[in-house]
């Protein structure tokens, strides 16, 4: 078991990383001291819940706790106000109070609602994250949390930290492949803005990370989050520096919203703005080799590193313009300069985007 | 003018009183550096549009800011999520952003529903309060705002201290006389609670007040609105002290549940909640004479103090249950133990509560 603090003053918390660790949640939450006069909510989805929801559960009732449970359809269209509305719903019909916590069981999108509805029910109650995915290792740090609404994602939420993070990874042996793939994009981008030996020993441990060897799932979810963790405790309400953990994603998320967010997985999704960023860093005049090795680990690792050519070049840069808006022809981007190294640039030029989205489509 | 500082840290804010601010508004805009580049969005009601949002518009217009206005339907139904997501909504349409602020003009619904659509926007943006009624002088101090569920009043919020409180007492002049009442219960509970000689001066300006003579309005709110800042800047996230806030309101809560939201205000409602806590009083040993006196000020304002014949005291009793809970037959009230002192006590038996309701329907 490997343990890590999210160092932010009295916000502070740890993820507890191991195998093994659901059927024993109790035992953390005594730890927490999480109440066990007041209920507790557990939110999942139906894919988690088929696999992981009962030993969750016998193992907070085994341990003295009154837990009930809510299951939400898996996927995005269950971070809306409407499913937070039914939450609550639960949440009273339980009989929560200002004592309780709510437990997020899942990936990325579990998070972000069961978060959210932690954040504001009676404006705030204890929240529990027990991250199923690699790719919630980057949505479960750093208290971001939010559901969507029909014109925007993420647009309604808060910054509400959890008291624990506790990731089992045996639950990802139950991933499929391409949420495999997909979940290691971000952390392969932890150790681009930040960390240049974790990028080598992604390399170096690409086999076993994509065949899910336990002990090297856990040091790369260890090594991911630490990054994550160590930006945010240096900017934890997004005013400067967290803006780095952005890398590829102003590409990737205009490639989602174009694509439609079924078609292309986020991890996916930010590989491909990975390589954009990396061409970008070349039109500012940094040397190719950031290039050459950004495309070549994310090809490695299974990842897309070229754009269909089907997506319209034009509509990418209205998503584009839609997310952050080009202030006088330029805007802000994430540009790595090293492997490791990354800065925040706000003279990205227009025509070197549009450039960029048509290379793109380009790449072999 | 008067000026009111409310004492938070870094959250720390002003509350500005006069006649004349909401034609003025932008100068505040102005001192506050309320960003010129980022669109506003202002709330209101259907009522309050009527009267005030043109100047306010006007003002912000001249002053160089863009502003768009949303207007809800009056009364506590607009109060719920499908409304907070019509303002995303209109915010989105309107461009705002992180920089952007929300504005709520009107009384405790508007700032309610507003403050938590600043809250939750982009996950919080600047809030900036405009309260239109004598109400909201309670609402508009400690940052709690929040929307109802079908199941629970206020269930769904957060802690969103604003950028400033402009208070118009110019506004007030519209109000109904029942509203003018309703809102003084407010201002006599935060002299009951914490400052006798403010209770000798209500009663010495009682015919001031109702017949809303700016001058004794304007100070009436300012000392009001000074109890609550000062409670609230000891105990902002409510773990204590800011518990004395609620007297009256445990029983008055009740009420307002049994009596549907519409029928009793909820000033008429603490009201005869406050005549409650302070039988409760006797019951616990205290002199007849804060029953006297709280009765008298209330009776003397036009304010109700006998709960009528036909609300079932069963009803009431299990709202109580609901709102509260008993613990082993006992439960929390604020109590009034001599003019401007109140007491937190849990020792309050089940059976007085019984006994006062019943008593409530016999005031003279």
């Amino acid at each position: 078991m490997m343990e890590l603090k999210v160092d932010l003053g009295e916000r502070s918390y740890p993820i507890y990383l191991g195998e093994g660790l659901l059927k024993d949640c109790a035992a953390y939450f005594d730890k927490h001291a999480i109440s066990k006069r007041a209920p507790l909510l557990v939110v999942t989805d139906e894919s988690v819940a088929r696999h992981h929801l009962q030993p969750v559960m016998d193992s907070l009732t085994a341990g003295g706790y009154k837990a009930s449970s809510f299951i939400v359809p898996p996927g995005e269209g269950s971070k809306s106000l409407q499913m937070l509305e039914k939450i609550v719903t639960a949440a009273l019909e339980a009989g929560l109070d200002r004592k309780s916590a709510i437990v997020a069981l899942g990936g990325g999108v579990v998070g972000d609602l069961a978060g959210f509805a932690a954040a504001s029910f009676m404006r705030g109650i204890a929240f529990v994250q027990m991250p199923t995915t690699i790719l919630a290792h980057d949505s479960s740090v750093g208290g971001k949390v939010a559901v969507n609404h029909p014109l925007a994602k993420n647009i309604i939420g808060a910054f509400h930290q959890p008291e624990m993070v506790l990731y089992d990874v045996t639950t990802l042996q139950t991933l499929p492949q391409r949420d495999i793939s997909a979940g290691l994009s971000e952390m392969i981008k932890h150790g681009l803005i930040w960390d240049a030996d974790f990028v080598t020993w992604l390399e170096n441990n690409r086999e076993k990370l994509l065949s899910l060897d336990p002990e090297a799932l856990q040091y790369g979810l260890y090594q991911g989050c630490k990054v994550k963790s160590l930006v945010v405790s240096q900017d934890e309400r997004e005013n400067g520096l967290r803006a780095i953990l952005n890398l590829g994603h102003t590409i990737g998320h205009a490639l989602e919203a174009v694509a439609g967010y079924n078609e292309l997985l986020h991890g996916e999704a930010i590989s491909i703005g990975m390589v954009g960023s990396a061409r970008l860093a070349m039109k500012l005049g940094y040397s190719e080799d950031i290039y050459t090795v950004t495309k070549r680990i994310l090809q490695s690792f299974g990842l897309p590193v070229r754009l269909p050519e089907q997506y319209d070049t034009a509509r990418i840069m209205s998503a584009l313009m839609h997310d952050k808006k080009f202030k006088e022809g330029t805007m802000t981007f994430i540009i790595p300069t090293a492997v490791g190294q990354v800065e925040i640039r706000n003279d990205v030029r227009r025509e070197w985007v549009e450039e960029v989205v048509e290379q793109l489509k380009r790449e072999a």
